[in-house]
């Protein structure tokens, strides 16, 4: 069973997500590419923050899944000591602490959180922000609507 | 005068948009961040490609102008032999032109082209593939939704 999310749904709780982002005071947004893309984007405008960057992760090879998640990430921070990471759902939570290990560890000077819209009780990482629990399969607007 | 780009709008053009895109089989997708990146992502979607990037360009320093576009970009293109470069739109055409200039160097085995939603008359570079001429300030949903 889907439960599709609409944009209407989407405005409502990014506008949350950014009053509670907005507390972090972020300098940079990194989207977990593709499912953050849009949220970090919308994000992003509404923190006013130009610089928003995007990390992509790989779970399946073409024939066989693999042990691992490999991100493909080429971040640059500059000076900047806080970092938000942005995805739509921590679904297992895997993506997620894939992505937070590889920054904490090679950027140990900055400080990162994470924002979704979902978070699933049972993903093994919980965002530090996010606004709706997530109990069916979530179908996104842009998964749906450009097919 | 601004005119207010919507949602509704988005996804009308955007299919268009894809439609046009499929034919050049791109294997991968650059977004221009910020503007480019729900169109990307969206496109990515529609075209089913998981591979999607994102280059940042810094036009101003915070107090001076500077003579030439930054790009912050870190891609890596494996295999890759098509990629679709999207951003939102081709105003001036500065930012879209460096962002081929730097690709097209830097990648001289791969074949890229550019698409965007608008394209104004008097910018200096012209998309590949575009859908509406701009002859106003076009203030798109996500600039305009969670301010």
């Amino acid at each position: 069973m889907k439960k599709y999310y609409s944009y209407e749904l989407f405005v409502k709780d990014t506008k949350k997500l950014i009053d509670r982002c907005k507390l972090f005071k972020p300098e940079s947004i990194v989207a977990v590419a593709r499912g953050g893309m849009t949220l970090a984007h919308c994000v992003a405008e509404g923190l006013e923050l130009r610089d928003v960057q995007s990390i992509r992760t790989e779970l399946y090879d073409d024939t066989i899944k693999r042990e691992e998640i490999t991100l493909v990430a080429n971040c640059d921070f500059k000076d900047k000591k806080r970092v938000l990471v942005v995805d739509d759902i921590a679904d297992s939570g895997e993506t997620l602490q894939a992505v937070m290990n590889y920054l904490e560890k090679n950027f140990q000077d900055i400080e990162f959180k994470s924002a979704t819209l979902f978070y699933k009780k049972s993903s093994s990482y919980e965002p530090h922000y996010w606004i709706n629990e997530a109990n069916e399969w979530i179908e996104f607007f842009w998964e749906k609507d450009f097919g």
